[in-house]
């Protein structure tokens, strides 16, 4: 299958920020042909008219908990013991592999339908996510969340590796690498050294990336140092967990030893504005750990923290803040922030996406610059960063095919999903 | 006319935080008649049925300059300096009548369409904006601002004072409240105390209401102290500036004793967040503000700075902003940043808008919570804040008036609007 998409301003997201007009973009499967200012020779089985509009890679969710879009909204106005220990805790526990479906699907419609071809996902019933994702047509890292609370621990028993391995021998690479399976940590607040070697070694046996939430709390900071005598970074590296391709979420409270450690070490940054100014937890040092050198991609976290996945408000949020923290605003430029969601999150996630470039992957969003909220444009970046709204994305590709236009799915039945939320999901979590 | 709202859950925003499901919202003239859960009783010309979507007061954006809309991402990337001296004022230096009227009503159905019924807007062709205003149906607080450089100074004939004398004599209290004029000053350090205490006293005089920037910027707020021995706040209190029902924008940088004086004085605080952060200007104090009893309303500032009038964007970083700073997840709950954006801005433009309460202007909003971002809803408040957003907004009700509704605007020709814009407004500012 061959696709030619024509007439559009492609924002290719390359290291020279190259904004081409009159851009024609060939898709042969799943990934770019070619791109250039001249129409390519050839037939294309198909040919989409850009409209004139602003084509541009999609974006990256590099940190999500997809199924907790189930829980929206559930337990707000308490802090965040209360929240966790009451609410979402007790409503996890009630979870089953139905209710997962339903909310992986709903949350995926969103994700979407705002613009989003890749995600990197942290959470349980991951075999329920992976079936969802690969009907739904995006790309995903997945990752089991594993804790260790009990003083034993044996990898070959052990719930969450057991699920590990399952997921990695079923999913790792399918569909021409659509599907990625992550090694995971939950946290180190969550679990113990036993579990951390033995999952940093399956992971650099395996050749799997790692997925960990780093330093989301001062208090989890702050205790870990407590129980190690280091923080969460350097603790966690003591056991081998950067070896691996990585993805530290949130990064709140990381210190500059730790952000020294994390560039040489490659680990990537997920920044999770929203859901970080959210619950309270901080404002991550961003500005700091660009300057190291280290590859800060762009996360919208669990819709239960959130509570959206309209990745366009993360990325403004995260265009402005460190602006106005440091009373600079320079701090972050338009086109930092656009590469913290586009190709940094490629990066995080260890795939050729997040640039709109021959050989990398057909994730390709139009952005219809028409509506009254983009006009006029004196400048592509500004606009595409400030101004726009994941309503405006009018058109979703994702690895070469189209998923979503105009408000259509394409690959999800959001009658269907409605029903299995409202019907199913929500009496059988919340009663 | 008279026009009954039904099948709706109503979320009032009166001191109890009533949410009313199953509602009939009675409307006659420009006014709302009856609010309740039983049918009233009589004939109605209209009946609209709200589809079991959620009815809310529209938002009140309380500091705006509408026309700069047409600055949307212009001059991006440089320091403030430069970005105003070099980018923003020679570009208003070329503004006309013709430009100022496209960039207003482009505004303005930005606006609309995200869910906005009434505005505090400060800018200068203030007739125009009149104009388009009592046109596209919403209401409006107009203010030129007022600066004053020159030695010499005479309110009979200064521009500013000219403008605003026949502003409030042509158009406060137009189409029943619909337009009230403010009195303005742009700021203290763009104007000296001869200006202050001649439009404070004709204010005072006509019963109109001030708008003021204040303490802006770190850099504004220390220069009034070196030139006048005070901040700004208590600089224009000593010229009876804040004598009359006063809005005063921004307050970023404002003491606790500046706090204290705006409580006792009834001056409203507005916040504009986005605009804050984005331009590096800091982070206002307002939960202190709160605290301290001001009323703290809610702005997009102008799109020259936001790039936006998406005021749900604001509405939700206002709600996580204080929350991060203050790593206190509860230091802004989602009904105290939705009464900033409603009953709150209702406050600082002296208008009963803001609620749904008879009696009060009938400025409502349907929000369509059947979009899969408004999915499950376990809080109407919580999703209304943190996961809706303007796209979500399918009817626009001002004053009695549906003005949109699902993508369509009912006073505004969109289609014009950007003809003029781009055709005719664009070229002779941008050459």
């Amino acid at each position: 299958m061959s696709v030619l998409i024509r007439n559009c301003t492609a924002v290719l997201m390359d290291e020279a920020d190259t904004v081409l007009s009159n851009a024609y973009v060939a898709v042969t499967g799943h990934k770019i042909a070619s791109v250039g200012a001249v129409r390519p020779s050839g037939f294309f089985d198909e040919e989409i008219d850009g409209g004139g509009q602003v084509l541009m890679p999609g974006l990256v969710n590099a940190h999500s908990h997809v199924p907790m879009t189930l829980l929206r909204g559930y337990g707000g106005g308490c802090d965040l013991h209360t929240w966790l220990n009451q609410y979402i805790f007790p409503a996890e526990d009630r979870l089953d592999a139905r209710a997962v479906r339903a909310g992986t699907a709903l949350g995926l419609a969103e994700m979407i339908s705002s613009g989003i071809t890749a995600i990197a996902d942290m959470y349980m019933f991951c075999d329920v996510i992976a079936q969802e994702v690969a009907a739904a047509g995006l790309s995903a890292n997945i990752a089991r969340g594993a804790t260790l609370f009990a003083p034993e621990f044996d990898f070959a028993t052990h719930p969450a590796c057991v699920e590990l391995r399952e997921l990695a021998d079923r999913w790792h690479g399918f569909g021409e690498g659509q599907i990625l399976i992550d090694a995971c940590i939950h946290g180190e607040y969550t679990s113990r050294p036993a579990l951390w070697e033995a999952v940093a070694g399956y992971a650099k046996e395996k050749g799997l990336g790692m997925h960990v939430h780093v330093s989301e709390t001062r208090a989890e900071h702050e205790s870990c140092i407590g129980r190690h005598g280091a923080t969460p970074v350097q603790t966690l590296d003591k056991y081998g967990v950067w070896d691996v391709r990585a993805i530290a979420a949130h990064c709140v409270w990381v210190t500059d030893e730790d952000i020294a450690l994390m560039a040489e070490k490659g680990v990537s940054a997920v920044h999770n504005p929203v859901s970080n100014l959210k619950l309270g937890s901080g404002i991550a040092p961003v500005s700091s750990l660009r300057k190291a050198g280290v590859n800060v991609a762009l996360g919208t976290d669990g819709v239960s923290s959130n509570n959206s996945h309209a990745m366009f408000e993360d990325l403004k949020l995260a265009a402005i803040l460190q602006n106005g923290v440091a009373c600079d605003p320079l701090a972050t430029l338009p086109s930092d922030a656009l590469r913290m969601a586009t190709a940094n999150g490629a990066g995080a996630l260890g795939r050729k996406t997040g640039q709109i470039r021959a050989g990398y992957d057909a994730d390709l969003i139009l952005v219809d610059f028409n509506r009254p909220n983009l006009i006029p444009c004196h400048s592509i970046y500004d606009s595409l960063v400030y101004s726009a709204h994941g309503s405006d994305v009018a058109m979703n590709m994702a690895r070469g095919k189209v998923i979503y236009k105009n408000g259509d799915f394409f690959t999800i039945d959001l009658d269907r999903v409605r029903h299995e939320v409202t019907e199913y999901a929500v009496p059988k979590i919340f009663g």
